[in-house]
């Protein structure tokens, strides 16, 4: 290709909206354009990077036997009423209805489409496992889209779901995507960090997200830095305390105080003059049509996956005003242990200080040096609050380190959620109806393209990975005045594109200063540069933001580029 | 790829809701599934034609000089009110608002969107020309979603844009692009007719319209058997009459007569017991702000476009009851051209004939014995009315055919249309502002999979060509349980895998009939049986729907198989 015909529109300044290395440099370069609020067009550079992160992860796909497949972008709404997740994903989903009234929802995701495809075609055991993917734009109507591709409002993903008779096969299809999925980051160019994710919260039994650790993320992780254990914010755990140290004696007695308005955390520890540390929140849910009251310190933030987890069920919400009247007695905000008929279920770190402060279960009154055991009892212990950096690591008990992350791919053991709602069931050797097992897989596509210029970038501009980039080589004619620089650049060109390489020839009328600045923003891996001895058949020769170069002639580019490409497995 | 492992469920009943062979054997090949009126799922075998269109597609676009990006689905209302096609499109664009209250229009097609972003971008001459191209799906909420993939709601298109300086500069590549449509469909396997298409509605100069003549199409095309002058249903032209022919003499008085509340052509005809011949409609429209009376004959309809060409304006309505009542004095249903003060113009057929019937531009009256010339003048003369099945031939006088159609590509010299509408301009050499000159060009890459079927098929299943098969060879084992017949498939079914040859392997324990109904109904080219001599090596090699087939060893099956590739131009 030849730059002088590129549609490559780079700019020079910063865009104001942009924050992260990424956003400003796909928009700079060229690669994307916003169009309205997380929703961009990719421009001929930006597509043929995310059509190389696709044909990656399409051969990886196709190599793990996933089948693709394309499905539909408009959903009838009645399928995602019938998973339950029209409510759940709320305004997240972007709806719309028809000539004809009827309503649908944009594709923000494919389980209950494909589920009910997989329903209406498996009859048998015999047709099971099947592996099926699609590489597609989705979306969601975020309510915040920021930072580019990062998070946008129409993105592209692939999809893989499985479908097999029984955990053992899910298991099997799980470990290949686990494997296939490592190779496509590796294939990527991208380092990232595999964690342990939350799945119980859609009825899973486990999952893990490939993360890429970034200060621009917005996901964290926990990762101890003594064993390794890794796992997302949302399901990262923490060893419980190592014995109860609620002392024995020395304990005060519990006194009544007013707190007259005073219902949030902030608000009593000023009014009484305590740490939050020294406050348990009593959170009223209803668990299974039931009450329980979950308490956690009050410097702690509840995990609801991990109370889903604790509880054994998906069917959690938490109590309205009038259910946590009925269980306190009191309004919101002055609930506590102290005399509840529901169970209590607590997190674990409760086993250890003494004089708390809790709600009284009266309006406008709380309690001071309230104690475990000898004032409430607790049903369940249970690990119930989010990580913090330094947490005590749940296998080695280190502490945790916390890092920002962004998520760029996700597997998950869904087990029987969506096929128990859509009613998928396969019939097996003795004529009796089982739900089909289901997994589900995912990547996102498009935000790899981001996720690749955070990770390799400089000042001047991107440095992609060659496995992605949009092209290997750039040759640079210094002067296009110069009629040696010309037929040098021109040979290079020719010779490296009959090569098989990818090769952009900056053959516009530009000052040598636009043209560096422009290949080194676009970032392509190796540079060739015509210049002053182009008279002797001499170019430069470098790797993008490598200092220095080698006078190489015409067939020692090729052969260096070559060698460039095999050493990265790009085998021409 | 193993039957045993393919997610292709046939049917073996026919499908009521279809009633073209293309919709029928889609989906009782296991290629398609419908998920709700006018949307379809892609299985994996429409997925691998898809696949395969869309690479004949690329090629061909990029060999033109076109570049790949992707444009959003999600479109911003307010371009669309810009260029004026919100109205215009009107229930057929799916409209959403999102969560802050902003309107969204699902992309129809991209001419307001690729025009916002080069607009953005191009500001000299120097960055012209420019053509791009993506391929994407499109939703339009047809009100009469039919045929599968030949009119859905959620569809797959190639659309390319040009920017030129000038009119010279976009016919280049008009012509470029003609000719990269025909090695397009010639790969794809179909005969197409390229026909010439109204352009001057959207302000455009040129059009034509590479149509697929089918029983099961619903566009009209006009051939001319004679001089193979070629045109849709909306463009067709018809010569002029050879010489105005009415009667001098002989002609009869006018005559007025009531015609109580009779305002349609078929009420005053039967009330009057004449031909709808002998009537004269006059339609009062406006264009550009002016009444203007159009006159063709009771029996034939008037085609806008045509008007619109006559009439040098884009800018035309049908008037409304006021205007009609201000212009003839009457009400709707018994204009006429007597006495009227608006311009006339009228189809040239009326240069024949006499003593029409019109109306009397007065209410509940008719005017008989009416003669052009003597009781009315015209204006301007022009072809108005849509052709009709023998009408002369514009160029040769033959009588015109008709034949039904599918429409699977467009190409469009779009002038300024959209660059006015939405300000897309760039500065020439003098620094003027001037409108950046527009070409549009599209190719329904999902109705090509339907038209391939409706093209070629026969009783049996599809007949895929070549080079957009699913798979090019079928191997199939006859019986499972016998292993020779598994070694020599298995053997044959390697060896054409390593030679390159994109193969499918029946495998599955089914009988020898499903396999074969099977294979034919999925259509694969190439068809190799390895059934009773596999003892002796011998497999039968045939195409698909051919009768006999020659017994061939593995080797001599490789050979025929890339010999068929070979001489269909796919080399392997």
């Amino acid at each position: 290709m030849r730059a002088s015909e590129l549609f490559f529109p780079t700019l020079r300044e910063v865009p104001a909206e942009a924050e992260l290395p990424s956003h400003r440099l796909l928009l700079r370069g060229g690669f994307i354009r916003k169009l309205a609020a997380g929703i961009y067009s990719y421009l001929p550079l930006g597509w043929r990077v995310l059509r190389k992160v696709e044909a990656i992860v399409r051969e990886e796909m196709d190599a793990a036997g996933a089948q693709e497949l394309l499905l539909p972008a408009l959903h009838p709404q009645e399928l995602w009423m019938q998973s339950g997740r029209a409510a759940k994903y709320g305004a997240d989903l972007l709806r719309l209805t028809d000539r004809g009234e009827r309503d649908f929802i944009l594709g923000a995701t494919h389980e209950e489409v494909i589920t009910e495809v997989v329903r209406q075609e498996v009859g048998s055991y015999r047709d099971l496992p099947v592996v099926l993917y699609q590489i597609q734009t989705k979306f969601r109507d975020e309510p915040r889209p920021r930072a580019g591709l990062i998070r946008a409002r129409e993105f592209i993903m692939k999809d893989a779901y499985s479908f097999d008779r029984d955990h053992a096969g899910m298991d099997l299809v799980y470990d290949r995507m686990e494997k296939a999925y490592e190779r496509v980051f590796d294939r990527c160019g991208l380092e990232v960090v595999k964690v342990e994710a939350e799945a119980a919260a859609m009825g899973g039994t486990e999952a893990k997200e490939f993360m890429m650790l970034s200060e621009g993320g917005e996901d964290l992780v926990f990762i101890c830095p003594s064993c390794g254990y890794a796992a997302s914010g949302d399901m990262a755990d923490y060893a419980p305390p190592e014995e109860a140290a609620v002392p024995a004696a020395g304990l005060r007695s519990v006194e009544k105080v007013a707190t007259p308005g005073m219902k949030t955390v902030e608000e009593v520890t000023r009014f009484l003059g305590v740490d939050a540390a020294r406050l348990i929140k009593t959170l009223i849910y209803r668990a299974d049509g039931k009450p329980v009251a979950v308490l956690v310190r009050g410097d702690r933030e509840l995990n609801e996956g991990k109370l889903v987890r604790a509880l054994d069920t998906t069917n959690i919400e938490m109590a309205d005003a009038g259910l946590v009247q009925e269980v306190t007695r009191a309004a919101v905000g002055f609930a506590g242990p102290v005399g509840l008929s529901a169970p209590i279920i607590a997190d674990f770190e409760l086993q250890t200080g003494a004089d708390y402060v809790t709600g009284a279960n009266e309006d406008d009154a709380h309690l001071m040096n309230v104690n475990v055991g000898r004032d409430f009892q607790v049903a369940q212990w249970a690990g119930l609050r989010r990580v913090v950096r330094g947490d005590a690591c749940p296998h080695c008990a280190t502490g945790l380190d916390e890092h920002r992350a962004i998520e760029l791919g996700h597997i998950f053991k869904l087990g029987t959620f969506y096929s128990d709602a859509l009613d998928a069931h396969y019939r097996d050797e003795d004529g009796g109806q089982c739900p089909i097992i289901m997994g589900c897989y995912g990547i996102g596509v498009s935000r790899i393209v981001a996720a690749a210029v955070e990770q390799w970038h400089d000042n001047n501009g991107t440095m992609w990975p060659l496995g992605i980039a949009p092209y290997h080589c750039a040759v640079i004619i210094v002067n296009t005045k110069e009629q040696a620089q010309r037929d040098l650049g021109e040979e290079v060109y020719r010779r490296l594109d009959e090569a098989g390489v990818e090769v952009l020839l900056d053959d516009r009328e530009q000052s040598p200063g636009v043209k560096f600045k422009d290949m080194d923003l676009v970032g392509i891996p190796l540079q060739v540069v015509v210049g002053k001895r182009a008279g002797e058949g001499l170019a430069e020769a470098r790797r993008r933001g490598q200092k220095g170069a080698d006078y190489l002639n015409a067939e020692q580019v090729v052969a260096w580029v070559t060698e460039q490409l095999r050493a990265a497995g790009l085998e021409k």
